[in-house]
Order: C-alpha cells, then structure tokens, then sequence
C-alpha cells in the first residue's frame, strides 16, 4: 500500500548528469540504488525549458498552455487546481520544503478579497502546497533578508549579516579574507564560506525529517525540492574539489551550428551566459561544482532514505527523483536554459513503487516517453483517489510501473516557452511580447519547435542525436514539418480548457435537464 | 462625455427579426429610432450558439476557449476576469438587470473558502455584476419558487403559487380555465395567464429605472438583459395576438438541405424542437407570438429611453442594445439554436454613442466583421479607462463608432460549441465528452466549422448566402478548408492563455532583473 509520496526535486540538473544515467565521472551512489530499487525513465520530458513553467506544469499535471504561468516569475491563476488542491479533500497533507517558484497570484487574490495570510488564501498563492519550509533562495547582493528561516539558521550559526544566503552559503572567502560572490561564477573552483552541514541540501533534508517525523502516521506528500545544483556555481568543502577540470566532458556542439541563423538561437546565444559557457576556462571551472553539488545531494539523499529505512516508510512511501531542466553548461554554445534542446527538455525521473505489484520493473530502464504532468495522476493514482481527467493533462505511469503494457503509448511530449522576458532575444525579432511563443513537439524520431511568425526548427533525432543540424528549412523536409505542425495543433486543441465541470457531470445532462422537467420545443 | 453605459440584451433574439434590420412585418419603432441615433452593425457575431458560452464571451471579453464556460451551466472560474472586475476598482458601479446565465463556480470556492454570501466572493459566483436584480427565469412544473423577486412581485399581485413565474407569467388558460403550460408550443398563441404590465419584460425594464434612480450622479454599467424572447412562448395581451400566420416568413431551408450527411448536423435534427419547427403548424403558431415578444420588448425600450432623455441621461450614455444568439425557428430544419448558420451566430448590435466624435455615424450602418467580445474593451474606452490586452481578446468599437477607418479591419470571426450535452447528438458520434468541440471560422467569404474526430462543414456565402450547401467534402474545396484550417490554427494560437501578467510587465522584465542584481552567467 502507498500512503505516502516522497516527490523530490533538483533544480537544474540535467538527465545525463548522474552515474546510473551513465555519466562516466560523477558519484551518485544513492541515486543509482534508487534506480536499481524502481524505475529509471529514459525519455522523461519537462513541459517548459524554464523553472517557474516547468514547476507549474509538474504541480498542477497540465501544460503551460492550460495553466497560464508561461515563465519565471508570472503568478499561478487562483483559478488552477493543483496537486494540493486535488489531495486535501482527501486528508492527505501536502507540503513544500524548499523551492517552488510558484509566483502569487495577488491580482487575482486582490480581486476575490482572499486573505493570503493563511488558510485556503494562503494555499492558493504557494500553488497548493503548504509551506512547511517554502524556500526559493536566490537573494541578491545587497538585498536585506528577513523572515527568512534558512538565513535566520546560518545567523544563528554565526553565518551573520544582511544575506547570509550571498555571503555565506554562496560566496567564498579570497586570499586576503575578500567576498568572492558566488553570483561570479570565476569564484566556482573555491569553497563556500559555510561548512557542509550548514549549505543548503543538507539543511533542506533535516527539514523533511522534520515535517516526516511530524507527519507520524497520518499520510502525506512532500514535496523536497532542492535548489541545487543551479547557480550560484559555490559549493561547500569538500565538494568544492572533489571533481576537476578532467572530469568535465566535451561540450555537445558543433562549428557548423554556430552558423545557425535561426534568430531566436541566436539571440540566446548572445546572452552573457551562453557567452561565458562557450568559453572552455568557464566549463573547467564551473563544471566541476556543478558536479559537486550533485553528490552532495546525492550523499545527503542516502541519509534521508536510511531514515525512512529505519521507520519502516520505505514500504509504504512512493518516491520520486527528478529535476525541474536541464543546464547548457556550453553544450550547442549556450548556458543556462530556455530552449529546447534534449539537454534542457530531458530530465532525469526515477520512481520506487513500493507495493509487490512494482516487484517486476525494480531496477529496470523505461523507454516510453514521459512527461513531467504524469506525476500528479501517478500520485493520485498510488494513493487510491479519484483521478480528475477535466484537470489533468497527464496520465499516471503505474501502468509502466506494474509492467503493463499501454493500451496506446505516447507518440509526442510538448514543451512551451516564450522568449518576451529577454531582450537580446525579443527585440531583434520585432515580435510584440505577447507573440513570443515557442512550442516544442518531440516523437520518438523528430523534434519540431513552432515560433510564432518566425521560422521553425526541426532535427532528425535518428540521424542527428546530438541535434546539431537544424532541418527547419530544408525543403526536402516540407512534409515532415507539415505533418509536425498537425499534430501541434491537435494537440492545441485537445488542451483541457474546460475543467470547471465533471466529465461525468456533462455525461448526466440530458437526464437531469428531462427530470428537472425542462421540455425544450415540445408542441 | 461617457459617464454609464447601458447595455441592454434580449435573448434568443434573432439579427433580422427587428423593422430596421429589414423584417417586414415586425414593428420595432423604438430599437430602428435607436439605430437612427447610432451605429447598427450588420455583421456582428456571438462567440457561442447558446447562451451561457455566448454571454461569459460577451461578459469577459473573451473566446470561450479561454473563459472555459463551454456550454449552459460550466461554471464561470473563478480565475476568469469579468466586466465588473475591470470597472469597479476605478468606482463604476456595475449591476445587472435579468438574466446573465452565469454559473457559479462552486467547487472553485470551496476550494478558496471565499464566502459567496457577499463582497467579492458573492460578485465572483455572479460572473461580476451586482445582482441589483438577477433572474435567469425558466422554473419548471412543480418547482417550489421561494426567495425570487420577480415570483414574489407577482404573488403580491395575485398572481399566486408555488411557481407563479410558470403558472401565470408563462402559462395560459384554457377554455375550461385549465392551466395551458407555455412550456407546450401549442399554447404560443393564448394569452399569458398576466397583465402585460405584470409580465417580465415591463417587470425588468422598471427594475432597471429603479436602479438608475438609485444611483444618481455616481456612474454606472447598468446590463438590463431581458429574458424574452426566448422560450416558453407566451405573450401576454395585446402582444399575443398582434402578429398571426401571415405575418410569418418562409423557413429559410432546402429539400436538398435534409439529406446532408454531417453526423452532428444530423444529430440536432433529430432533437424535439427540430422536429417540432420543422412543421408548419408549428411555425405559424409561435413565431406570431416571439414576434409579439419582441415587439413588447420595444414598447419598454420606448419606455426607458424617454426615461433617460427626462434626465438628460441620454447626453452621457453609451446605449447598446444586442442578442446573445439567434432562434432557428425552423430554418435548416433546426430549432432552438447550438450550431452555426448566420441564423444563429449572427446577432443585431446597435451602439449609440453620445459624443459629437460620433455624430458623422448615426444612422449609419457598418458592415465591418465584429464580435461580441468588442463589448467590454468598447466599454472600457468609452469610460476613459485602461484596456487589459492580457485579457481582452475583443478590440474597441470605438474607431468606428467614430467613423474611422481601422488600420487592421478584422478578417475573420470565431464561434465555439460542444455537443458533449446532447445525447442525440454524442451518442451516435461515438465521441468521449471532451472531444465535441465545435469551432467556426467565419470570413466574409466562406464558414468553416472544424469538428474534433468529424469531417468539418464548408459554407461559400457568396455563392451560397442561404447556407444550403455543405461543401465539406468537396474535393474542389480542398485548399479553401487547409486554409480555412490553418486560420483555426492561428487563432487558436494566439488566445490569451497567459494573463496573469500585464504586458509592460513583460517588457520590463530584463531592466527589473538586472536592476534587482541579478547576474545570471557571469564571470
């Protein structure tokens, strides 16, 4: 029986950065014996390339169409339903520790009068989680935090001043006792100024403990949701150099694409991260943090698992391992993220399935593709509660879990950006802000990217893995563009634009309206 | 200066059932001198064939896609942005009079805890109009009425019951004095069991000058939305008898017509008030009466109009008197409404626009292609207050109101419908509840209605301006459905799916983030 899910989250980290995913540097031990205990999902897809759409949809199991926070920072509707909202009314607690990203919707609040400091109000601008340990970090040089807990923490153990989350937890100390800002990533190679204990996994893992051991044996879902590995580059001793400049790969690129003359790539690719990404000093540099901060997730993981080994919830929590995108650390010459190259759009998902029925697949690879808006019907799925198809736009993996076969696998995952926010990308394009569109359609063997009054792109997956010849406008390619830019607009049309009413309910209604003795045209 | 609006609606009320729309017989003095002092638009059109999905279009400025109350009884979301949310914060009053068809999102509610009893949560269930008089009518047989105002008025005049709205308002007597229940056609043509002056349209029209009284000096959106002429057919004296079978037109409808194919077509005529219209007795003895309905309609808008000229109200409201769609009354062997013939989808709109800009268009007439969504934005300009191009999918009717030449007339009109309700129809299509989208695209040109899983319909309106031949599976007209399709496609790209974000906000963004310190990739 599952009675509880354990949904954990890295931020950033890409689907090929882990040793069971085959990287042939980097230590994930208590990853790798996740995957040997569930499933590893291969082909697993985030449905926008940027946290804040990427979460959203992973949170409410709907695209970024349906559910409208089409990137960082744009508030979540009060009116979508998310995974808290579909758990509560079943007693099961939900709740966050660590990031989100979930951007308030205060308008809409402001205009239903909610009282967001607490309650049903206050639900609704976390995205339905409640915020045990709600922490998004990012707090910039310079900027004065307050009731935060995790700065309150580093305070209390003598990590003081205005941000300690710059100053200590993400810078480091130069030669001559300078801050050296985690924000410059030259500084990646040195340690942070807090010891391990003190960064943010480790203490974001305590306080899952916490709310677990709280929790005792009423059911719940956690949501742990690390903001490492993404930047600022800095890790504690003795991550900081437990990898170096040899264990970086190649970057994933090619001179030819350079000439790429799609206008949105290259606007990317003039962004001050893809500039500093393209240079090899930067790679050798940041890289190996990158990877440090992967292993201490994962050394913290292994002392969460243990402590669910020693009261007995292993058997009864599903867990989740996945990541919110990619980063570009170089590869196609771009840092960062925003588009939608698999690098980005592909993100490790490892679900352990406790019940005798998952017995078959433990330890097994999946190949179907899955999207990250089937975590929410696979939750509710696991739990035993009522499915809500007018919400959901994903479907739950216990099937692929238990070994069944599908009745109907899925021949595409979508992903969806818009490039309004950055100006090096919109103002050369002359789209207005509200034209900026992008929508990825991915099958097995094609990747179609639809621009808004622009070009598309399109790469053969088969012959090209690496994605490094666009075919957006080789004409000997028309068809297969055509029959890519069908099946984007079925797929546009079948969003779930209705969700205010049942499926069940519209089934009813010739009955109920004869039984409530409406008689429409009867002579 | 615009300082109110009033915003009148009839229901069901078809484009050329009025004097200066070119009916000849129908007597509408009252509305033909209002479109002598104004604009009558002749190509306007609803966003839905049915009430509720037409009228949340009309009510939030937006595509039914996109408010997502597809049908009759979808509850409005809670999420969506209504006329009365975008006037109120600058202090105009905005209430309504009749029916709005609005269904309330409980299951949103709920899931805010928002207390719908008062403020902003009751306005939220109210789809954003004050109820100063909220009343959809349409009580059946045997409904206990308690707590309805109109019910209530009409109990103090003696006209008693359970159900007074059914058993004197719209019911007639027989000449055994049995009850004649309007809900059976073959009454249309008996008196209503009240006094004229007791029936709804008088009712409704002097709630609307008592709260035009009330209010005074402060502006005001007043939506005075009679419930006539819509179904049960009942006119109270005189207007019962003032029309009578020479007065009705010929059904617009071909022989040729009954053998189209088209399975949802099909379906809608085997509905019961197909099959009842498609009968001349039945013609003959209801279209008298909706014609006498209409014409009670106009009395009362004389009515008010003086009232307002008394006080010199006239010199500062914007007047717009429109339908929420049309009543086939037999045309195309249809009754009701639901599908997308003109007969339908095609509504009277006139706007009175009391500022000398607009002198040069009274009495005029404009034939540019406009939609019911043009109301709000319309509203919003003419009160001086800011648009919301997040939200607002219609465009301002200002320009030519003004007589000026748009720079970008509109090209194409779009109407949206699920026939998931219908059994008749749902059953045999084999279709699942969620895929019975309908959707037209109408250019001056031709209408193509695209049907999820179905063959979609071709209508050439200058070769065709009757509707009576479905080129949908003519192969001559293939290139005019791809294009007419890839129109769908744009469109459907281009709803506004994302408005929890202002579009300044949006351009803002990359100053704000380098504002806040943010260095995202430097080195």
């Amino acid at each position: 029986m599952v009675r509880n899910v354990l949904f954990i989250m890295a931020d950033q980290l890409r689907w090929d950065y882990l040793g069971c995913a085959g990287h042939p540097r980097l230590r994930t031990p208590n990853i790798d014996a996740l995957a040997a205990r569930g499933v590893r999902f291969t082909q697993a897809f985030v449905q926008g390339p940027v946290c804040g759409a990427s979460r959203m949809s992973t949170y409410t199991g709907r695209y970024v169409s349906s559910h409208g926070s089409m990137w960082n920072f744009v508030p979540l509707s009060v009116g979508q339903k998310t995974l808290g909202a579909h758990l509560r009314p079943h007693g099961v607690r939900c709740a966050v520790v660590g990031k989100t990203h979930v951007e308030a919707d205060l308008e809409g609040a402001r205009r239903l009068a909610l009282n967001t400091a607490k309650g049903e109000g206050l639900l609704a601008m976390e995205g339905g989680f409640e915020p045990f340990e709600r922490d998004d970090g990012i707090w910039p040089p310079g900027f004065k935090v307050e009731g935060n807990r995790y700065c309150d923490y580093l305070r209390a153990r003598g990590h003081g001043g205005d941000n300690p989350w710059h100053e200590h937890a993400n810078s480091a100390l130069g030669d001559d006792g300078e801050l050296l800002s985690g924000w410059e990533m030259r500084w990646a190679g040195r340690p942070a100024r807090v010891p391990a204990q003190d960064s943010e996994t480790p203490y974001m893992t305590r306080r899952a403990m916490d709310f677990i051991a709280e929790q005792g044996e009423r059911p719940w879902v956690l949501h742990l949701s690390y903001i490492k590995p993404h930047w600022p580059y800095v890790a504690p001793a003795p991550y900081h150099a437990m990898y170096g400049a040899d264990d970086v790969l190649p970057a994933q690129r090619s001179e030819a694409e350079r000439e790429d003359e799609h206008p949105v790539v290259q606007g990317f690719r003039q962004t001050e991260p893809s500039r500093s990404f393209s240079r090899e000093e930067v790679r050798s540099t940041v890289i190996p943090t990158y990877m440090g901060l992967i292993t201490q997730i994962d050394d913290e993981l292994g002392r969460l698992f243990d402590f669910l080994r020693e009261r007995g919830l292993d058997r009864e929590t599903l867990i989740v391992f996945t990541s919110d995108h990619g980063d570009y650390l170089g590869d196609h010459w771009l840092g960062e993220k925003e588009l939608f190259h698999d690098t980005i759009v592909k993100v490790p998902l490892i679900v352990v399935d406790p019940r005798a029925e998952a017995d078959a697949t433990r330890g097994t690879v999946c190949d179907e593709l899955v999207e990250s808006i089937d975590l929410v019907p696979t939750f509710l799925d696991a739990l035993g509660l009522p499915g809500a198809p007018e919400w959901l736009e994903g479907r739950s993996l216990q099937p692929l879990l238990h070994g069944q076969a599908e009745a109907a696998p899925r021949e595409a995952v979508f992903s969806e950006n818009s490039y309004a926010f950055r100006d090096e990308v919109r103002l050369p394009s002359g789209q207005p802000v509200d034209a900026c569109q992008m929508t990825m359609v991915r099958t097995r063997r094609w990747k179609y990217i639809d621009y808004q009054g622009l070009p598309p792109q399109l790469f053969d997956l088969a012959q090209d893995p690496g994605e490094l010849e666009d075919l957006g406008r080789s004409e000997a390619h028309a068809g297969v563009r055509a029959e890519m830019a069908a099946r984007l607009f079925a797929w546009l049309r079948a969003r779930k634009r209705f969700p205010t009413i049942r499926h069940e309910d519209i089934e009813q209604w010739n009955r109920r309206e004869v039984k409530a003795g409406i008689q429409i045209g009867h002579w």
